[in-house]
């Protein structure tokens, strides 16, 4: 598979159709694992750095065809590609501005994704469309098995798994939720549910993890503990939360059409009106557009356009992807022009 | 004619074709006349303004077939009514609202109308699509002729026709341009014009006359004088300047385009984005929305969208002329809704 090949389509996990897909986009968990016989990326040299990779290479490649996964080694990929496979999720930010050797595999559909020496030697990842945390705990897990059949991964009989940042000792696990809060960032409920979360022990990030700003509403809940809970216990802590939070943004949605359809159906058609029309826009104007509009198509308002077309455009219209989609370098101008182009095209298509 | 009739179309100075139509959009000339043997109506009783009425009803009716105008008695028209022929430009504010005895007649092209008992005993106006300085006076002269074979009209030897308001005594003569700026209006330049304007003895109203505010980015602009110059003096006074608001509005409009088109471009497009898909919009964001459209459409960048219809939109988006086109009364609220679902109809039909 070639990097290119990506730009034709979108991961299975923007097919907008998984479970509560009209506030849940997507359900993600991670795992971080780490080679026995070698000390964490901080303490290790280039030399067993590049052994590491060597290693986790191999065995991922040893995986097809139970698992079929394309490998790519980071340290040969452009600045604008990496940053397009940030764009995408299948790797984080730290894996494309880290340095020396690294890489990533993932599968075709991009649900499985494996990053090497990032702040671990092995991140695993796997993505779903909707609020599917036990099929990706069922994928993750059985990844997580194959591997082990074939290496060692440091593990301490207290306290599990070893990882290179304390916090995620334990378990390795990070399970997050990624949902689209319109409604209650509008009423600004959006804070009691953030303190709420904050005192059972989950965390709130943006679209890009940790450190990102919440952009176009959407928001990330995660489970902040790893250690003394398994596996399961910790995902359950989840699954009994997000339902509150899907049925509260749901009521707030209610609420907003009966009190005000007019005022809320003006509000999405004009977004779609500009995103139409514009001839220049920022990601920014973008994200705020596309996430009323979201909103609209799932509230009824916005006929004859789908939410995965919808969900693409939040992808596609990210620097690094308007790049790739016109092969070549773009300032943030031109950006804003390419992107209200693209825009403009793929929304005229729709009708 | 009915009046319900003028509601399935729009009058001839609408038609956005005259000369100079990018920038002029229509020229307007009234006379000011008072019947020798009457009052002025500030002094005349009940009695006296019912007969004025009763006369120049007469006599307007005898320029048939030399010139048909059709006559209503405006104090048995609705309020709605009214309001309707003040936004065709076809009354004024004051007939509208005044008291007593009073009418008007137009043409069935809208070009000529004929207000009785207004401020003086009879207004007579004559309005064209663009700059028709010439075609104006020579339409009205004619009226004035006709109706002065018939009627004594007050006039003195040294002061000419005498008025009820001194400062149209003399020619009683207004002279009117109404001009479209928004690019002298966005780059704030119009302030010097106003400035220009007022140390040669002009006025600049807004779209409505006298204590109007502007909108839309229009503007009247019209002699203050009406004494000690003829009317063709008076009128070369606006002959020689406006070509030269036109050639600053031009120019600017020139300078954006070579500075910032996608700017440009992008504000144009918008405001079109936003007219074809509001649910609900107020009168002053239409305006300003129709005002960036219609530059848009004379500096080619919006295609598929011709002036007449912009310049049709100005004045069936105003209050009257909604309730007449639902056939109903509307509150506030209700106009704003049926303005944004007349301009989406309108607006679909064009593409």
């Amino acid at each position: 598979m070639k990097l290119e090949e990506l730009i034709q389509s979108s991961g299975e996990w923007l097919r907008g159709e998984g479970p509560e897909a009209d506030i849940v986009i997507s359900t993600r968990i991670r795992l971080a694992r780490n080679l026995s016989q070698f000390p964490f990326l901080t303490r290790a040299d280039d030399a067993a750095r590049a052994e590491i990779e060597r290693i986790l290479h191999a065995q991922i490649a040893r995986l097809t065809p139970r698992k079929a996964l394309n490998y790519f080694d980071v340290t040969t990929l452009q600045r604008l590609d990496r940053q397009f496979l940030v764009e995408r999720q299948l790797i984080s930010r730290e894996l494309a501005e880290g340095h020396g050797p690294r890489g990533v595999a993932f599968s075709n559909a991009e649900n499985a994704s494996l990053m090497v020496n990032e702040e671990d030697h092995l991140r695993i990842q796997v993505l779903h469309s909707g609020l599917a945390l036990e099929e990706c705990w069922k994928e993750i897990n059985q990844i997580d098995d194959m591997l082990e059949e074939q290496v060692s991964f440091a593990f301490h009989q207290q306290l599990g798994y070893l990882t290179a940042c304390p916090t995620n000792c334990g378990t390795g696990i990070r399970t997050s939720v990624m949902l689209h809060l319109p409604a209650l960032v509008q009423t600004k409920e959006i804070q009691k549910v953030f303190q709420a979360l904050h005192k059972i022990g989950l965390a709130v990030r943006g679209l890009y993890g940790e450190g990102s700003q919440a952009m176009g509403d959407f928001y990330q809940i995660s489970n902040q503990t790893t250690l003394g809970k398994s596996e399961e216990a910790l995902i359950k802590n989840l699954k009994d939360v997000i339902p509150n939070i899907i049925a509260y943004e749901r009521r707030v949605r209610g609420e907003m059409v009966k009190e005000n359809k007019q005022q809320l159906h003006d509000m999405v058609s004009r977004a779609y009106g500009i995103l139409k029309s514009a001839q220049t826009i920022t990601s920014e104007e973008t994200m705020q557009h596309l996430s009323s509009l979201r909103m609209g198509i799932n509230l009824g308002l916005i006929e004859g356009l789908r939410i995965p077309t919808v969900n693409e455009l939040f992808i596609f219209t990210q620097p690094a992807h308007l790049q790739k989609l016109r092969h070549g370098t773009l300032d943030s101008s031109e950006r804003n022009i390419a992107r209200a182009t693209y825009l403009r095209e793929r929304l005229a298509e729709q009708n």
